[in-house]
Parts: C-alpha cells; sequence; structure tokens
C-alpha cells in the first residue's frame, strides 16, 4: 500500500538532518579522493556512467538516503505510475511517457485504448509519413522535396525537441542522416517568426504545429503568421502543415494539414520529447531510425530507475543527494554544465523540466508544505562557462551545487592538436580540473587567490553524445525530477503556477484593466 | 575624500535593515497601486524608462537607500573611476571602458597616452577597415566579397557581442544594413569550430580573433582550427583574419592578420561589448554607423549614472534596490527576462558581467565579507519563459526578484492580427499581466491555485529595440554591476576564481595527476 507523505514525517528525513555532514575538501583529498571516485560510480544505461564522487555525501548518508528511499516508497511510488494510476491528482490524469519508449510494467488500458500500443501507432505513422517526405513521395507544389522543418509550439513543444534537435544536428551530419534541417518558432513577439522565415525557404519548408489543446495562443497566433507568409508566397498552407495534438482538439481532424499524429493528457509538454511532439520534428530532421535509438537510451535509464537498490539506480540516486543539498545543507541553486556545445540547450531544458515540475508550495493534496522544493536551475556549457559566470560558483558567498556532463570523444571527430593535445582533450581535462577545483580548493595567504573548495559536483560520463546517448540522459533526468516530487510529496505534473498571468493577459488584450495592470498597459500602448 | 568601507559598517545599512517591509501585494493593489507604478519611473536614456513600481519599496527605504549612496560615497566611487584612479587594486589597473563611449570626467593619461583619443583611434581604424571589406576594396583571393564575419574568442569576447549582434540582427535585415552574418566560436570543444565551419563559406569569411593578452588557450586553438580549414580550403590564412588584442600581446604585430586593432588592461572582457572587442564584429556586420549609435545610447545611460539624486540614477537605484533584496530581504537570485525575441543571449551576457564582477567573498582589500554579495543570474525570454520556469516563480517556496524588459514595437514590423490583437500586443499584454501576478496574486480557496503574490520586478520599457536603446540597456546593466560592487565594498574587475581551473587542467594535460583528480583523468580517457 503506497502511503503519500510530507518530506518531513519521515523517520529518515530527521535522521538525514542529524547526520554527521561530510567535509568534502577533506574527503576529495589524497588517496581517499581518489578512492571515492572509483567507488562511487553507477551505470545509467547507454554507456554513460553517474559519478557522485564530488557530492556532500558518504556511506553514512548514503544508507540514511536508502532508508528515506524505502520509507517514502519511491520505487513503489514509480510503479504505480508506469502502472498506469492517476498520479497527477490535481488534473485527474494518468503520468504515461514512459510509455513512449517501453513497457515498464503491467499493460496501461485508457479509455479502451492500450496506451502503449497506442504510442508506437503513433510512432509508426510519423515514420511513414518522414520516410514519404524524405523520398519525395511527399513533396511541395512544384513537386520537389521538403528541405526544412519548422517545429511551431512553446514551452514542452519547443524547449525539449529544440534541444535535442540541437544535440545531435552536427552528429547527424556527419552520420549521414540530416535528412532535413529544423527550425523552430516558439515565442509570440512577431520577431520571432519574421525572423525565421526571413531566413528559411518557405516553398521547401514543412511545418509542424504542436498543441496538446490545440489552443495555445502563442503557437495558433504564429500559424496564422505562417499561413500569411505561406499564402504571400502563393503556397497552399494545407500542403505544408502537419499537426501533432490530442485527438480530442479541433486540429485533430483538420483539412488545414497533411496529417496530425496524437498525443494524449496523459503526458505533460515538458515530458513530451519522446511522444509525438518529438516524435515528428526528430524523425523528419534524422529519420525515423536516429528517433528509435533515442528511444532505445530512455528506456534503459527507465529500467534502471525502477531498482530498489539506490546504489543501482542513478535517477533515485541523484534525486536524493540533490534533496540532501538542497533540504538539509540549504542550497538554493542547481547549475547544469554539459561540456559538450551540442548541449547549449539542454540546460534550458532541464530548467523547464525541473522548475515546472517541483516548484510549488503545496503538497499533492493542495496542502502548503513546511520546507522548500524544487531549487532554480540555470547552466551554460563548459568551456564557456568557464571564462563567465564560474567565478561565482568559485568564489561567490553562496554555494551551488553542480552537474557535469562529459564525453570522451567529440561529435564530428574534426580535430587539432595544439600544445601536445587536441581540443577535445583540452575540454575533457577542463571538466576534470573543474571538478577538483570545485571540491578540494586552494589554501592561499592572498585571501583574493583563495579557494574555499567544498562546492559540490556530480558528472554524468560517456563516451560520445549519439542519439542513444541522449536519451538516457535525458530520461535519467525526468527521472530524477520525479523522484524528487515524490520525496517532496508534489505532484510534479501540473502547472497551476502559469495560470493567472493568462488570465490577467486576456483582460489586458480586452482593455478590461484597472490599478496597476491599467497603468502598465498604458506605458506599453496596448 | 573617499573612503572603502565594508557595507556593514554603513549607518544607512542598518536603518535598511530595521526599516519597515513594504506589503508588495497590499502596495500594488487598487488605485495605490496605479499611483505607485506612474511615479515610480525614472528616464534611463535613449528614450528608454525604468519601472520599479513593483520592487519592495516605499518612499520611507528610498530616502534610506540615498542616504546608503551618500554615506558610501557610491557617485563619488564613480568619478573616481571614470577619472582614471585604479578602481581594479588586485591587478592594479585603472578601469576605462566608459571612454568607449564618451569623456565623462578628467582626461585620462595613461603609459602618455590620452585613453579617451586612444579609443576612438581604434574606431575609426575598425570603421575604415569596415568600409573597405563593405566595398570589396578588401576582397578575399579571388576579389570578391566578404559576406560572413566570424568572431572567435571566449567569455567577454563572445558573450557580449554575441548578444549585441543577435540583438540587432533582424532589426539591421529590416532596415537594410545587415551587412555581413556573423557567427561566434567560442568554446574548445572541437563540434563548436567543427559545426560553425560545416555551415559557413570560408572562402567569403572573414575571421576576427579576440584576445587581449593574446595567449588564451580556447581561442588559440580554434584559431589553429579555422587555420586547417582555411588551409585544406586552399584559402591563405592571413588574408582571412583580423585580431583584436592588446598592443602588447604577441598578436599585435603579427603578419598573420590583415590588420589588428588593440584595446587595453584597462577593459575587462565583460565590459568590452562597447571597445574594439565588439566594435570589430558589429561594425563588420553592420556597418560603423550602427555601432556609432549603440555607442550614443551607452553613453547616454552612462551620463545618468554621475547623477547624485538617487532618482535621477536609474544604474544607482536598480543597483540599490537589488542590493535591498539580496541583503536584506533575502533572495539569492535574480532573473532577467526580457519580452524580446532578439535579447535571446542578453541574459547570458548579464549573467557573465554580474556573477564574474561581484561573485566574490573578499572586499577590495582581500579581506572576506560578513555579508551576502552578487546574486545567481538567469534568464530566458518572454513569453517562452512563461510556458517554462515561471511555475517556480509564481507558486514556489523561494522568491525569486524578476527584471523584465519590454518594447512598444516589433523590430521588424511584419505582425498578424488574430482574435483582435496583434503578435506585439499580446506579447506586450503578457509582460503587464505577470508584473501585476508576480506582485499582487490570487486568493482561492484551491491552495493549488493560490498564488502568494509579493513578488517583485521592475520593468525597462522602451520604443523599439534600437542600437541606441540596446547600447543604453548594456550599459545601465554594466553600471548598476559597478554600484553594487562598490556598494558591497568588493573588486568587480577582477576574477581570480577562475584561475584554480586553468591551473589543475594543464596539470592533467601533462599527466602530472594524483589523487581524485588523476581518476577523472582516467574517466574522461585523457
Amino acid at each position: 500500500m503506497i502511503a503519500w507523505k510530507n518530506m518531513d514525517t519521515l523517520t529518515a528525513y530527521q535522521e538525514l538532518k542529524n547526520a554527521p555532514k561530510v567535509d568534502l575538501a577533506a574527503a576529495m583529498s589524497g588517496e581517499g579522493g581518489a578512492q571515492r571516485v572509483r567507488r562511487y560510480s553507477v551505470p545509467m544505461g547507454a554507456g554513460l556512467a553517474f559519478n557522485f564522487g564530488a557530492r556532500p555525501v558518504d556511506d553514512g548518508i548514503l544508507a540514511i538516503l536508502a532508508d528515506f528511499a524505502r520509507e517514502a516508497q519511491l520505487t513503489g511510488k514509480f510503479a504505480e505510475l508506469y502502472n498506469g494510476a492517476v498520479i497527477n491528482t490535481g488534473e485527474n490524469r494518468r503520468v504515461l511517457h514512459h510509455l513512449c519508449r517501453g513497457q515498464l510494467g503491467d499493460a496501461v488500458i485508457a479509455d479502451g485504448v492500450d496506451k502503449r500500443a497506442f504510442y508506437v501507432e503513433q510512432q509508426n505513422r510519423i515514420a511513414e509519413l518522414a520516410r514519404k517526405v524524405h523520398s519525395g513521395e511527399i513533396a511541395n507544389a512544384a513537386g520537389e522535396k521538403f528541405t526544412t522543418v519548422v517545429q511551431i509550439g512553446i514551452g514542452g513543444s519547443d524547449l525539449g525537441p529544440r534541444a535535442m534537435y540541437l544535440a545531435l544536428e552536427n552528429w547527424a551530419k556527419v552520420n549521414g542522416c540530416l535528412k532535413m534541417k529544423a527550425e523552430f518558432i516558439s515565442n509570440v513577439d512577431p520577431d520571432d517568426a519574421a525572423g525565421v522565415l526571413s531566413r528559411i525557404d518557405v516553398a521547401h519548408a514543412l511545418f509542424v504545429l504542436v498543441s496538446k489543446s490545440g489552443t495555445t495562443l502563442e503557437t495558433l497566433t504564429n500559424e496564422s503568421f505562417v499561413k500569411d507568409a505561406l499564402a504571400k508566397a502563393g503556397l497552399d498552407a494545407s500542403k505544408h502543415m502537419i499537426a501533432v495534438t490530442s485527438e480530442t482538439s479541433p486540429l485533430a481532424k483538420s483539412d488545414d494539414y497533411l496529417a496530425a499524429f496524437f498525443m494524449d493528457d496523459y503526458i505533460g509538454g515538458r515530458y513530451s520529447s519522446t511522444s509525438a511532439v518529438g516524435g515528428a520534428v526528430l524523425s523528419l530532421a534524422f529519420g525515423p531510425e536516429v528517433f528509435a535509438q533515442f528511444l532505445d537510451g530512455a528506456a534503459e535509464a527507465d529500467r534502471l530507475a525502477k531498482n530498489e537498490d539506490l546504489l543501482a539506480n542513478p535517477a533515485l540516486l541523484d534525486a536524493l543527494i540533490g534533496v540532501y543539498e538542497r533540504n538539509v545543507l540549504g542550497y538554493p541553486n542547481t547549475a547544469v554544465l554539459p561540456y559538450s556545445q551540442a548541449l547549449s540547450r539542454f540546460p534550458a531544458h532541464l530548467q523547464q523540466l525541473d522548475m515546472e515540475s517541483n516548484g510549488k508550495s503545496v503538497n499533492r493534496f493542495g496542502e502548503p508544505v513546511d520546507y522548500v522544493t524544487g531549487p532554480v536551475i540555470f547552466g551554460e556549457p563548459g568551456t564557456n562557462g568557464q571564462h563567465s559566470f564560474y567565478q561565482l560558483l568559485h568564489q561567490g558567498t553562496d554555494i551551488v551545487p553542480l552537474q557535469f556532463v562529459g564525453f570522451r570523444n567529440s561529435q564530428m571527430a574534426t580535430d587539432v592538436v595544439i600544445q601536445g593535445s587536441t581540443s577535445q582533450q583540452k575540454l575533457c581535462a577542463n571538466v576534470a580540473a573543474q571538478i577538483v577545483a570545485f571540491a578540494c580548493g586552494k589554501a592561499d595567504d592572498n585571501r583574493n587567490k583563495y579557494f574555499a573548495g567544498g562546492r559540490p559536483s556530480s558528472i554524468i560520463i560517456g563516451d560520445k553524445l549519439t542519439p542513444k546517448a541522449l536519451g538516457a540522459l535525458l530520461a535519467h533526468f525526468e527521472n530524477k525530477v520525479m523522484f524528487q516530487g515524490f520525496a517532496w510529496n508534489l505532484n510534479s505534473f501540473d502547472q497551476e503556477g502559469v495560470q493567472l498571468g493568462k488570465v490577467l493577459a486576456k483582460r489586458v488584450l480586452a482593455h478590461d484593466t484597472d490599478g496597476a495592470l491599467k497603468v502598465y498597459s498604458e506605458l506599453l500602448n496596448i
């Protein structure tokens, strides 16, 4: 029997607060440090490893975290989720994004449909469309192949698919599977759509309109923007657009689209990269085989998240160490620092995934909680960040836990040797150096050159950023956020905090305002 | 006589801590809220206004902040700076970036040179080069015009110029002054350079190598990367490259470059967008006239920063309200949220500017301070962020002060009317709505739909994002960060925190490691 309890009612949480703290700088020094880094590593699927040598835990704290996981029934709650329970209580919905990449437990029948079969059917339909587009069987009015795919969506329909596309664009280029270049239109700012349209050839562009409800204001506005441009170019918009939406949305059976592919209410926007939302644009850009590899990587990570053994479950481990850093050590932020230019927008996706899921003050029953929840997430790729905000991370007054990602090999395999090393070796040397610099610090009589150390980090290490590795990386963080939500007893799958702004914006546009809102509206000439 | 004192020795700081707090939700409600928004607005140059109606201050707190500014001699310290004093004590350097855009005080003679004249000379030399490149007088070996300019630099030589380029690219396109497309190579990750090179036509590309010291590892590595590519294409690299560096660097008089333009040790990387570092790439991309307008806007904002009257000095005001939020109210982060897709990388630039300047734990004399200093800065453009991390901003357990930016008009002036309003109107309606939603919140018996409010923000409002407005916007934040550094008694102009990682990375590459560093090096196959 699963019991949903606030974290501060758990015995293990009290023990965690009372456990002796780790002196990270000391623990990471000398041979003891070397042993920690060797021991504190867990496979995370697709050849990746989660190394937490430089996180502020020891065997004693890990034992309490394992107790915490048992007491809070965290893997049991995950089983409830993948077996189809209504985990998103606020919206009375199941949470089924894992089914896009595999069947982790029982068949889930909802609305009379086997949901795994439904998601696979959509993948197959998308694959068929993609093959026809790539072969030219589906072409523009002049019979020419489409060369560009443009995703129109916002939030989860934008950040995840965009980050995944950028992560694989150069990989696909050198591996001969960049079938179509992808672009993205998201912002209601008209300069976003106008800017993208000014740099593409609309006659050879296929647009993917993504809105689960079919009512997202930004997305429908940008669709009209694009239709205008197509009409001005003398093109039939219905031959240049496909839709990704729910079966019940107004877009589902419209003649305005070449085809429509379906998602449903059981997959939240920020968890939709492995659904048709990511599937359409990524299959068109890279081919359905690449998208299938991406799903395989995610499935591997998902299976590991079932492990009851904390030390064989990297997502659970990452989650609980994060809870310890947030609630016991009191660190308000987490930085995501991939040493891979291809992951340039991965931190922005995780920022949404994490902050929209767990940026909440009430538990899943709508009662205020007495502890802090989701941290602020930010990050940029290294080595760029080293020449930017790392100053504060090293010597600022607040400690920020860090999540590094690094790969032994580059994606494009073009490199130069300067001063006896390749660029890839320099990149890897830098991330190794940073972990130790943050953890161990450096004494110096000149306090301006003094590094206190004790600044925790983990690193996910892989061989190369392939579609499969990317899938495992994505699923790791999705599952981490899910476990943290369970630990904090939140509903990580709704987002009521976005509603009030929408309501007030409508009032501004209807000129139904008073007080401060009226003055701001005037100042902005609305 | 200027006295450099720690903030906690100031009488005004103690008064600030004891002053009654503002109930922001109450203050922003009804007619009182409307009056606040009307009154709490300060011109910031180039037609922009800084509106702080929704920041958590009132006339009483503002009076104490004015006392604080006087007691801490903040405008007097700025005068020291622009008159050429050695403000960067750690590195024994003056701080002269303001001289790139105007003469605020006395002539500054350093090393026997009038520095304003020196910076203007570099601007003129760059303008001349840009005109020759645009006219085709300087062309490639085949006598064809260069069409692309590629900046090779990292940190301050990358983030600022890149953010400024992106801010004006679409504006330039519709105003007929996009002379060359710009690209940027920064990361030592070989996939960064390889990726950029795979999408440009190197035969028509002019590369701008930017390194003050001429020794930045990433930049020199990427230069070699590019030279390799040029050689493989049968091109003479020295006819495709210019350098921006200091006069004493090894790059300054090398035959490897078509030309070299100079900066000096008195302009830090993160303050260098208005120097030759930004000047070369932006003048090549948009023409020197556009770059001059950008400088004019910055100069306007700089002049306002001289005002001793707090309420006529928006940078000082923004700075001190920020100190109040950070040190008295205890908020650890600040989000930058431009409602303008063109400002997509402006938050990343401010992240460097702010966190590298004020992420410090010792005062300008190298003594530890007993108060928190620079916050974590992050942000993304609205409305995108609304569908992402705003959930946490509205309903999370931590309060994050927000800095909005909005413009009445779009840059490209292409728009559509949907449901009775343009996209630009929807964009503006959203930012107005967000400010009020954050400040006032909304009562609801369903705690999941309840918004506590009391979440502070300011907004910078302009007519349109032009080069001049962009200059004023940039200088505002530069000066804000400077004033906060003065308030915290920091040296905002060095960055010792980036050194340790460099030293350790060299040891890794030399295989001179032990302990944890050796194990990480092995795990990453270095």
